[in-house]
């Protein structure tokens, strides 16, 4: 007997067909005596029309309402699931946030769990019954409906397994579990049956849309271990664990890759402190997100070159702000937008000699262009121009033999 | 400045056009300085919605959990009226039904309202915002979500208009007040004025179906004025007060039919104290509503016909129920399906003789036999044949000068 935490993504629960086939797999994982709390995710599409209704009225609909209308796809769902659930024999109730209560800081719209009330839930399926729990939401200590960010019904699966103490959690989503690369466009992609938070941090942060990255982060630092698989198939899935309790056969774990990225170069910067946070503070405030940052003294040790990456869209705007600011010294200022960043990931490549070289060498043979790099212990990712993408996620993941 | 309920039904709220313009009609009531709480339905369309999903689940539905999904309807009204006043620079915050709370009593999906928390919103409305309040939901004192049955939105404002001491109560609905009978078959039908509680009670009832009875019954109990008034034009409306403030000019303020009735005719009952019980008990237990129930005692006093109507659709359990009961002694049972009834309804009636003898003779004028009659204070009902239905309306509204 088992404590577990069980959650339903918005595919999952996107019909009553499939409400009805989520209700059964709960109905197996508690017919073996396991005592569970299911988090559910509003129904597939319903967040995103319950935001377009709010669009036609505002593009600035005040926050604390945006919550209060959101909030409720999940609870349609905790209530279907629960009506599914009581049809099939099995005991269940749903919890809305106010009645746990599920404790949130932070802004509306962007919020984070801070806390639970374990009792009722706690007694509940001690008494053999099933919680059902809406994912995404809480309560802020002055009683307001919060929401977590998009995506967050993962984040509230792992803050229940870690503040009720469960033995496991499992991701129920529309995908059999991570894979070496993206599967839709390279057919070789295989999935990957155990992964490092780590390994998996940097898969699903580069594009891997498997599972949402705090969600992966909180699991990571109170060591949850956690596991995705489909709602549609019996598959194990992928396992998530410390990196301690897995072995490394490969030294690379998965190519990923994202699109729609934009290089942006400044020449001959004068090389004094504080130089960076002067470049970077405008676009920052201005919610510009820069990813990779790379810097080259020049050989004088007085200027120096600083290249980095933003998303394509927010490309127009980057320039402007840099070339408003005249506080920053620079002799040249270039860009390309159609660049697209590629990775390898693994969590063994620290204790595997030759990574950089052999990554390099591959691409080097097709004739692929690297236009900035940037590593870390776990993974390598380069700026390449963006036609060539996925010939170079094939060739990659050939190399590190994932076919 | 007055302090006012405004309660804006499911149509008016129907399209995120139609919130827009609800907005409007609030924002001119703000800015003429009063103090407003606003209750909302849920979209037109969206309980049946949720309703026919859940009966894809089970036609067995939790009761528990389709008071949580249900609610959510008035909930998403809640937060697009109050993120369009926001739109529009009104100060206005929705309030759920646990944050206020409403606190009910009794069943799930048939609770009743008993009281609310006033110290928010009055602090709230004190200080120049608008409060917007879900209607048909509360919580029980247990904590859970509660529905008060449907149309339970207009309980809700009247509840509010009580517990609050407003000034008034305004139902904007799809129609532009209470007719003096039904304006989509009869075109002469004229809109009312002004009503008393008791004549618009026999008028919804009978199926006038513009407010909610329950809820005129608890603005008659507590001497609430009502208006009822459409969202869609600027036309006043119809007031609802009570009795004494009004004048009758007309002795009929209205006529009302319902089609769908059956009518059951005990003959030769055996008179003995207690016979009624006997034959409407088995019946109420298995939850068939009497409508009316007229007795005539035969000539020598040891017999005795009991005539009454129920709804068409009951009217196959019901003959079984009585047929199954070998208690009630009887000589012959007979039934018709397809009769309706009919009713003149008016406060200045029982002031105003030969009201009755005048509603029979234009009757028998149209050659409609007049199958069973019961009387009030304030109306006169008689069974038909259903196809006259019309016909007998249009004479009646136009004998008694409604045309």
């Amino acid at each position: 007997m088992k404590k577990k935490v069980i959650k339903f993504g918005g595919t999952s629960v996107g019909s009553i067909e499939r409400i009805m086939h989520a209700a059964k797999i709960i109905q197996e994982e508690s017919n073996k005596g396991n005592k569970l709390i299911v988090v559910v995710s509003a129904m597939a599409g319903k967040t995103s029309e319950l935001i377009s209704m709010s669009k036609q009225i505002s593009n600035k609909f005040v926050k604390r309402e945006l919550d209060v209308l959101l909030s409720t796809g999940e609870q349609v769902s905790c209530a279907l699931i629960s009506g599914a659930l009581n049809e099939l024999g099995i005991k269940a109730q749903s919890f809305m946030n106010w009645q746990i209560p599920i404790l949130t800081d932070g802004d509306h719209n962007n919020s984070r769990i801070i806390n639970m009330n374990t009792t009722k839930i706690n007694d509940y399926i001690t008494n053999g019954g099933v919680a059902i729990v809406p994912g995404y939401q809480g309560i802020s200590k002055l009683g307001e409906v919060t929401t977590i960010g998009r995506g967050g019904s993962d984040a509230t699966a792992v803050a229940i397994a870690k503040i009720f103490d469960t033995d496991s959690c499992e991701i129920y989503t529309d995908v059999d579990g991570v894979y070496s690369t993206d599967p839709n466009k390279i057919p070789v992609a295989k999935k990957i049956d155990k992964i490092s938070y780590e390994e998996m941090l940097e898969l699903s942060s580069l594009g891997a849309k498997v599972m949402q990255s705090s969600a992966v982060q909180t699991a990571m630092i109170y060591e949850i271990p956690l596991q995705v698989r489909s709602t549609f198939t019996d598959r194990p899935g992928t396992k998530i664990f410390s990196k301690n309790n897995l072995d490394y056969t490969k030294a690379v774990t998965g190519v990923a890759y994202s699109k729609d990225e934009a290089k942006i170069t400044l020449q001959d910067v004068e090389d004094k402190p504080g130089i960076a946070a002067e470049i970077f503070e405008p676009l920052g405030k201005n919610q510009i997100n820069i990813d990779m940052v790379i810097q080259n003294v020049s050989s004088d040790g007085k200027t120096t070159d600083i290249t980095f990456t933003v998303k394509r869209d927010d490309l127009d705007k980057s320039l402007n702000i840099l070339k408003k600011n005249k506080q920053i010294r620079y002799k040249n200022l270039s860009f390309k937008s159609n660049v697209s960043k590629i990775s390898i990931v693994g969590a063994g490549m620290v204790t595997t000699p030759g990574i950089t070289y052999k990554m390099f060498r591959a691409l080097a043979e097709e004739k692929i262009n690297i236009l900035a790099i940037s590593t870390s212990e776990i993974k390598i990712s380069v700026i390449i121009e963006e036609k060539f993408t996925v010939e170079a996620a094939k060739k990659l993941h050939s190399i590190f033999n994932l076919d």
